[in-house]
């Protein structure tokens, strides 16, 4: 038998995916399940967006031009410009997917024994990217208890070595929701420049921040230019995931050559996608604005509705649309496997994202979970009695 | 100035872009060009293909499973049992074009530091591929004498060592155009056994076989099960580059497990491509007779007209749609540059792909380019006149 690979061995199973087996034998006993567990929103798309597609008039399903249509590239800088941040279509390459951008960043400025910091809990997926290219990730711990701001720029430095290339932010961040402020931003590029690294920024949920916080982009701060790059995508912004457009964003020469050295090798994002994607910069503030509502309303149903559970304590988060709870259990992925194997509430149960796998040190975070409120108010409501009742009968 | 990474430095540009800012030159000069030198069909897609996608009733743009849609997976499999391929859909993963196929493959058997080796002349971007996975290319001479046939089955295990993770093979070959014989198939195969390595075999350009020629499978290799590791395309069987649609498959479980955690971190392949690639599957045996009737009839008029051109060599393929042909010049890059950027023929020029960059040993090929013909027969015998004047002046 021919040999898999060692990274092929190490890939890590995404937390989320994890659980897909239980959820099979849930549904399989005919429960209900409200999915609380991912990011896939159910606001609809623009119409005018699935319109464009609708609309095509292509006779050759052509390759685009490696870095993107010029035409969704000249829109897209505009959008930028428009909400504050200065860049023009040369810097910027579509890429398929946040996914796809952050494997080009990830390509361009690290080699296999190099290192990356992150602040834990992060994205499941960037330890993925990171074991595809053969990179330690070094997790810095931020704490439940201030909501998972920005920890101690000393602990950041600590953690950086030779072998440091960059540090990876997502902001406003999953599966914290937590908004970094502008002097957390510009800490990070203080260390960034002290120590000539790239800082990676994640910024896919832009357009979701609350309560009149506003979004501090990595592309803003004066004096990084060469050192920042902003990873991008369509998917959350306009409930568009299954596009698979993304871009990366930097105003490093050097850099944007590089990255595009990864995206001819690729060829070239999906044609169909851009379109849509092209049509949706039409999308009104107004838009934003009613889903921003919406997202703000169903999590203050969520936090407080938690809250009023006897041993729940939870993040609150002032972006994205996820937070972090903790349960009164010792191991909230048994928990949660329970919940689908083992438990129903009149037919009904819950998934949710054990916490854990967003943390890279290992037995963290053993007791959250990650919520995605990405249901209506009164699915939302539902879905926590039902977790109240469930952590009764968990406990006996 | 933050460092890019040594494999971004060494990751290559693509031999065809290369010449890119020399066909800006042409243009910019008000040439007209024929481009020889992309695999760019100008075979309209399927209309069926590009309705489905007209008619899409989405309103919600949401990820697909990251294995592809299950109803694309049911089809696809259906295509290749009907095309003697016998494939369950739990044998395949959708991915983002043959290129992330070609990557998850890649990832999945190799590790920094290890070697594949590849016939050459070979798909430039393998190289790409493999540089992005610090993966060394061991190449084995393919001659143009004999149309490019497979080398002496020895010449690769000379190569075989201890970090020989698999051989790579594209059958029919771009940018030969060679197809395999059986033999040749069960030779690499036998090899691979031997040695126990993978075989991955890139085969988008499958039903393109011509003068009755048939085409191989690795996947028809018997014992050969835990070994093979086919890509595909719909690219060029549907004139769908812009898609982005492609698969892996393989019989080995462990091999597939892996590579689905290459596709789980990367989330899905995009939406409104599979629903065209899902519809495009409904093309008829008499879309592929036209087309490949097409490409012969092109082929007979690019070999005839360029064996008349003094000078002049080309290897006569059996499938695709390239050849390579021998130019009577020193280096066919300098040549290429030239055409573009000092000559014309009643303002007209012509674009081609300098074979080296098909090479991965320094110094080779210097002498030939791959042609596409992608052109109907008009524009192809028009191009090679040009050519041919092209060739004249080029000596004086």
């Amino acid at each position: 038998m021919p040999k898999i690979s060692k990274k092929g061995i190490l890939m890590p199973e995404s937390p989320i995916r994890k659980l897909a087996p239980y959820a099979e034998q849930a549904k399989a006993q005919n429960k209900e399940i409200y999915f609380l567990n991912i990011g896939q929103p159910d606001i609809p798309t623009p119409k005018h967006a699935l319109d464009a597609v609708k609309n095509h008039d292509l006779d050759i399903l052509s390759y685009s031009p490696s870095s993107g249509f010029d035409s969704y590239k000249t829109k897209l800088a505009e959008y930028y410009q428009k909400n504050g941040i200065r860049i023009t279509k040369d810097e910027l390459i579509v890429s398929t997917g946040g996914s796809e951008a952050l494997m080009f960043a990830m390509g361009s400025v690290t080699d296999p024994g190099d290192e990356i910091i992150i602040p834990e809990p992060f994205y499941a997926n960037y330890n993925g990217f990171a074991t595809a290219s053969n990179v330690t990730v070094k997790a810095v711990k931020s704490n439940f208890e201030d909501n998972f701001a920005l920890p101690a720029i000393e602990k950041f430095e600590e953690q950086i070595t030779s072998k440091t290339k960059a540090i990876v932010m997502c902001n406003p961040g999953n599966p914290t929701g937590y908004l970094y402020t502008k002097e957390e931003v510009q800490q990070l590029a203080d260390l960034a420049i002290k120590h000539d690294i790239f800082i990676i920024a994640d910024e896919v949920y832009r357009e979701f921040t609350y309560d009149g916080a506003k979004h501090h982009s990595i592309m803003n701060v004066e004096g990084l230019e060469n050192h920042a790059i902003m990873v991008d995508s369509v998917s959350k912004r306009y409930s568009m995931c299954g596009a698979r457009i993304g871009c990366i964003v930097s105003r490093n020469k050097e850099l944007m050559k590089t990255a595009m050295k990864f995206a001819q090798a690729r060829l070239s994002p999906p044609t169909f996608a851009q379109i849509a994607s092209e049509a949706a910069l039409d999308t009104t503030n107004e838009y934003f604005e009613e889903v921003n509502k919406e997202y703000v309303s169903r999590r203050d149903t969520l936090i407080e509705a938690l809250s009023k559970v006897e041993g729940v304590k939870v993040a609150k988060p002032k972006g994205a649309f996820y937070c972090i709870a903790e349960l009164p259990v010792d191991d909230a992925e048994d928990f949660a496997k329970w919940l689908l194997s083992d438990f129903d509430y009149n037919g009904k149960t819950v998934m949710v994202a054990p916490a854990a796998g967003f943390y890279s040190t290992p037995n963290t975070g053993l007791n959250q979970i990650r919520i995605a409120y990405v249901l209506e108010e009164k699915h939302i409501l539902d879905a926590v009695s039902i977790l109240e009742e469930a952590l009764k009968a968990y406990k006996s």
